[in-house]
């Protein structure tokens, strides 16, 4: 079976996030004061052909730990969604 | 109140995506083989001062239309989650 996994990769939470300050900076150009604080990361959605959910979920991981996420940088946060 | 938008930003589904499919060589280098797509956007967390979810829901999409997403390549969805 064919499942969608979402994983958001973002910069750690006490590591400064250059990007982010930059769009900060890029939306007071625009005018737009009342947005105070973000955080850019990479958002990234995965067809996986799995067994079940569990397995799914397992590959996703492997992948997220292995290429698309640097630990000392950044987390990821893995969702799973069973295609219909 | 202080409101956090999520945002995800991708690529637009008919077009290609370049980095998903060096990510997708990428994975089959490291043997597995399960994984049959990749796409690969932002995933924008924003801190947004509003006084309802509507009107943060609003500051992120005329941020998110005039600054995060490229209309001609991207799509863009806001969530909205209220903080506790």
């Amino acid at each position: 079976m064919l499942y969608t996994v979402l994983i958001n990769v973002m910069p750690l939470k006490d590591l400064l996030d250059p990007q982010g300050k930059a769009v900060l900076g890029g939306l007071k150009n625009l005018q737009i004061n009342n947005v105070k604080d973000i955080r850019i990361g990479k958002h990234i959605s995965l067809q996986i052909e799995a067994g079940d959910e569990a397995e799914a979920k397992n590959v996703a991981d492997i992948a997220a730990s292995k290429l698309l996420a640097n630990p000392v940088m950044e987390y990821y946060e893995i969702n799973v969604i069973a295609n219909s």
